[in-house]
Parts: C-alpha cells; structure tokens; sequence
C-alpha cells in the first residue's frame, strides 16, 4: 500500500469515487462468460453515450498512448504524409509516434500556449496533398488549450484526410460531438474526466476510417495496436467475449463501468456546466489573486488550468510546498514550454468546488510564502462569488 | 458490479488474494512521486527474484500478449527469420505476431499434446543458417505441456539465435532460471501464477537480447512496444517516475505489489514444490477415476491438467454443469487441437488442496451425469493419499 495519499489536483490520473475503486475489490473477473459479455457491453454503450456516437467502441488494453498509436499505426502504410499539429506535449508524442511507425511528418508548428489556427491548417494542406491524416489534441494538458476541433475536422474533410484526433484529458468533462464533427479517430482514456483507474484507451472509429484501413495495400504492422486484427477478433470471439484478441484487464472495466455509472447519474449537461464553472472560478480566481494565467479565456481548457509561475519563484519549490504542506499535489511544466507554468487539474472528481477552493488557497499562500505579491483573500472571494456563495 | 462470481479453476486469469484485491481499492496513485517510485521499484526487484535474473525487468502495460509483442517486434527487421515453435495456441499467436511484425516465419510443427524436441531445432537451425530469434512457449497452457525451454535455449546459443520465451502461465509456479538457462526475452504476465489482476505483461532481456537491439541498422517500428524506446524513457525520466514513456497502470502495480509480497513470503521453493504436488494429486486421482490425461507425466504441466473428454460426452456441457451446478469455472479446447479437451487450471492461489479435490469430485460427478464411467471415490481418496491424509 501506498504510505500517503495525496489529492491529484494534477491533469491526470485524477481521483476516483469509493464506488470506483471498491469495484475493483471484487474477486478476479474472467475475460468470458455470461457476466463478462454483460459488463463489456454496459461499458461500451455507456462509452457510447459519451462520445456522442453510434459507431462501435474499442477498449485498448494498455493506457491512452497505447489508443494512440493503434490509430497512428493503423493509418501508416511507408511513407504516409501525416498533418501533426505540434501545440504541445501530446502533439509531439504523435509525432515520435508517426515517425516511428513510417510516417512522413508533415508538421504544423504552434506557440505554446495558442490554439490551432484551422486556416494554417487548410494552408499546409493545400500545400501538401499528399496528407492522408492529421493528428490533433483536443485538450492539451501541457499547456491548457482547447483546440477547434470540430472547425479543424471540417478543413480536413474537404481535403479528405482522415482525423486522429486525442481527447484523453476532456472526454467525459467537456462536450465532444464524434460524429457531428467528423473525428474518424477518436481516442480517449479512462484515468481523467472519466475518473477511472489508469491502464487502458479507449477508441471509436467511423466508417470512413474503416474504409480506409479497408482499403489498405500494405497490411497493418504487428498485432497488438492492430485495430483491423482487434476488429477481427472482436467477430470472430463475439460469442465467447468480444473484446478483442488479449486477456482483458477486467478490474480496470469493472472500475470504468461503476464510474460510467457515476457520470450517467449525475447527466452529462449537469456535468459539462460543472466543468465550466469551476473553469471560470478557478480562472477569475487567480487573476483577482494577482496572477498570471498561461492562456486566453477564448481557448481555455475546462479541465486543467495553467498558471505562469511568478518571476523569481522556483516550480519545484512550489509543487513542494503544496505535497508537503497542504497533502495536494498539483503539476509543473511538461517537456520544454519556454514559459515555466504551474498546472492545476480539474476533471471529473476533481472538478470540485471544495477542492478548488483550497488548492486555489493552498497555491496563492504556498507563492506567497516564496515571496510572490498575491491577495489571497480577493482569489478567494471572486470563487465564492462566481460560485453564488 | 458482477452478479455471481465462480471460482476460476480456469488456466488464468487465476484467483487473486483478498490482499491484492485490496490493494486496487486504495485511492488512485499517481505515476510519479516518492511514494510511486518507491512501490515501482520494490515491485522490479521482487520479480527479478522470482525470474532469478540479474537484468533490468519492465512491465508493459496492456497484457502478457503486450510484452510477447515487444520482443517480437523489438526483434524483427524486414523479413528476419524466425523459428516458431508451433505446440499450441500460443505458439500460433508468435506466428501470427511475427508475420504481422514482417518476419519470415520458419515454423516448428509439433504434435499438439507433444514436447518440443530440441533435436529437432538443431535440425531446423542447421537448416536455416539465416534465423535470427526463436520463440518458445515454456508452459502451453492450450495443451498443458511444458517445453524444455533450457536445452531448446542451449542449441539456440549454439547458433547465436535469440531465445524469446513466453513463460506467462508458469512463472511464479514453477521454477524458471533465466539467467542460467539464457533465455534473452523472458516475459511473463501478471494474472497467472502470480496471482494478480490482468492489464499487464512483465519482460526482461539479456545483455546479448539489448546488443541485438543496439545493433540494428533499421529502427523499431513503433513507439508503445519498442523495448528500446521504453528503455530510453526509464532512463531518461528515472528521477520522475522510471517505468517507461505512458502512464502506468498503477491499480495493477499496487496488486502486484501486495501479490509479490504473499509469494516471498510463502517461498519460492515452498511453493514450486506446492505445484508439484498439486499436480501429481490431479493427475493420478484423474487417472484412478478412470480419465484420460492428454498429456504424459514427463512433460505434464504443473499449472494446467489437460483432460480428455470421454466418448460421446459434450465438452460444453460439462463446463455448464460445473459452472450452474458447483459454481466451478473450468476450461475447453482452445483453437482447433483435433482431440476435445477440458482443462484445469491450478496456478498459484488456485493450486490448492481443498479447492482442487472439490474440482476434480464435481468433474466427476458431472461427466458420470452425462454418461461417463468414472470412478469418483477412487479418484477422492487416490488425492487423499497423496497429500498424505
């Protein structure tokens, strides 16, 4: 067991409700079987619901990455031009993704911190016509910016280039219309506003993936992150599990069903307007409190906000402080930003009033203590404010 | 949550430990921290014991089939050959693997129910001068034979051919030396004798397996199962949280965690000589009842009894009975083997006197049901006697 637990008010894993984690409590579930088949299917349509689409749902084993590359490495046959937008952390593990599958990366360079231009991006692909796919991140939690990724799906269907399109850290907690936008790829995990256990992605694919995957000349490389061969087992086994060729991690979907469950209760509309509003609470928060936010309200992510880390003020003294002092546990600057940011998360469980009241606390005293000029008490009564208190 | 759960006398996943259940219901664990680090690392070290190597061992998420693919793939450059062994399902799922990696597979057919014969790689490696890898299951749990793993592992060093060895339904039962035996990529997964949750695979490679590696002159397809960029990201991020570039599945490390710790404690030779037992009481108290065991006692596995299904009786049926009438999951002919079989599974909690002599006495009784003619009590009382009762 794990020593001392502190709160994940981190952009993932988040935390998980006591429904979550007792169901994975329960005796060792078989990948087959009359119960199994029956939780698979709640799981998928559930998954289904949130995704806002009708087509068929694949659980892949592993984490979100691993959903990822399965899209990546199924749409790369030698040489494959591939679109990857580069707005942040996750952009560029497309791009190690694509590049190491075959592709030939097609990259769109974006300041941190800015949102995808989806004119730069019909630009580069009328420049380009050889693109077959484009990669996008629909939340990106290096820097806290929300993509268009409806406007940039639809440039991408004029040019007819297929979609990947990651929405590991805001599917569950923020409004995404699969279908209606057009995102042939659409990838997600189960650790972030879905505030299940990490360990496995989660995938739909419209019919114009399939047909493309379809039509392929060159059969898809390896077996595992397959999703033709996943396809194929999940016909062939239908019978037996339906979930693809590899022992399930079934505690893992136990723990998805129960909180699948948790996000149906509460309704998905309840649940985006909560994402929303803590958003805005925890953004006018801070500013009343005399800091700077990363990005603008426009592109703003609704699930991890980003705070430039004040002049002077050393991040990892910062996230110390705050594990030690306070039992919370808030993130730092993935890879190499430029800016040094500090990185609140806000998804499912953690999109909390309570919670946020006292890390936004939490973090304003722990800068302050380290020499920063913050108003700790004007933060705090602009979020009472906006929270109607 | 599951409505009935029956006891999983099936060749895995296997019973886990109320302890291991436990473990997954703790709050979510970050993938990083002191207290992460400190779990991950204790748990690398006690499978290091456990696979008696001194090499680094790493766990992919996913399943076992995920770390079966790493090797596979980690090792395939265009049309490398490879020998693989084709003794059961497993060994068909290598060949489907290395195919889908864009190896040349040079097969090994083996009688289903039959041992490999390390003759007979020396033939075919004589044959093949230009074979690079070998795969190799080590306990077939499709037909519940063990192969001689270190003597096939001994003609491979002869020919300078990489061993590649899935032992994922013996590790933790039975003895395994990796170092000594030289096995290059020995992997494993967790739900089996290991007594855990499945979601993940467990690998470890030898100093001559990295060389290859190393040495390759074209790169790994892939970033998720691409052991070199895995080994890459531990290094690089090992202040952070060293296990590789995704997020961990960290509910499954803390079962493992807590399952580990009940397998150190019970011993390993303690509990290699538990499997031994156990499964001499199935096999001479099926014997006595009157079955047919598939397999010879030389090579019989030590954590799955293979059973064939007498004259006339539905292997359906039987598996029915036992699961409505005893509550008891057991196994049935996976694939296309020609001779119809039911198997049982008795892999670390589950290789366990009172549960198995429970098994075996419904078995019984439900293929006397059927029409069988079996002799229950001397099959009860033939188990006794060996456990010395």
């Amino acid at each position: 067991m794990i020593e001392r637990h502190c709160t994940l008010m981190i952009p993932g894993p988040s935390e998980a409700a006591t429904e979550t984690q007792l169901a994975m409590a329960q005796p060792t579930i078989p990948h087959y079987g009359d119960d199994w088949t029956a939780m698979n299917h709640r799981v998928l349509e559930k998954l289904q619901r949130i995704f806002q689409t009708k087509n068929d749902m694949y659980i892949i084993p592993g984490s979100s990455s691993a959903a990822m590359e399965a899209a990546v490495n199924s749409v790369i046959e030698r040489d494959t031009e591939v679109l990857v937008e580069l707005s942040g952390f996750f952009g560029h593990r497309f791009r190690e993704m694509v590049d190491s599958c075959g592709g030939k990366v097609i990259p769109l360079e974006v300041p941190y911190g800015k949102a995808i231009d989806p004119e730069e991006v019909r630009r580069v692909l009328k420049a380009h016509p050889r693109i077959k796919a484009m990669t996008v991140v629909h939340n990106e939690s290096s820097t806290g910016v929300v993509n268009p990724v409806a406007e940039i799906a639809a440039v991408c269907r004029e040019f007819g280039v297929l979609v990947i399109c990651d929405t590991v850290s805001s599917m569950g907690g923020v409004e995404i219309r699969t279908d209606d936008w057009k995102l042939d790829y659409c990838l997600t995990g189960a650790q972030k506003c879905l505030q299940s256990s990490p360990g496995i992605g989660i995938i739909c694919l419209s019919d114009k993936a399939w047909d493309y995957i379809d039509k392929r000349a060159i059969p898809i490389h390896g077996w595992f992150l397959n999703l033709k061969n996943i396809r194929e087992y999940c016909v062939k086994w239908k019978d037996w599990h339906g979930h693809g060729p590899v022992t399930a991690p079934t505690a893992l979907y136990a723990a998805l069903d129960a909180s699948l469950d948790l996000i149906m209760k509460e309704g998905l509309r309840e649940r985006f307007a909560r994402h929303e509003l803590n958003t805005k609470a925890v953004r006018r928060g801070l500013e009343a409190g005399g800091l700077t936010l990363f990005v603008d309200d426009r592109i703003a992510s609704r699930t991890v906000t980003t705070i430039v880390v004040p002049e002077g003020l050393d991040e990892k003294a910062i996230l110390g402080i705050m594990k030690n002092e306070f039992n919370i546990l808030i993130a730092g600057t993935p890879g190499n930003l430029g800016t040094k940011l500090v990185r609140v998360g806000h998804m499912g469980m953690t999109s909390n009033k309570n919670l946020l009241i006292s890390t936004i606390s939490a973090l304003m005293h722990t800068m302050k203590k380290l020499g920063a000029k913050v108003d700790i008490g004007a933060a705090v009564e602009t979020m009472l404010e906006i929270y109607g208190n």
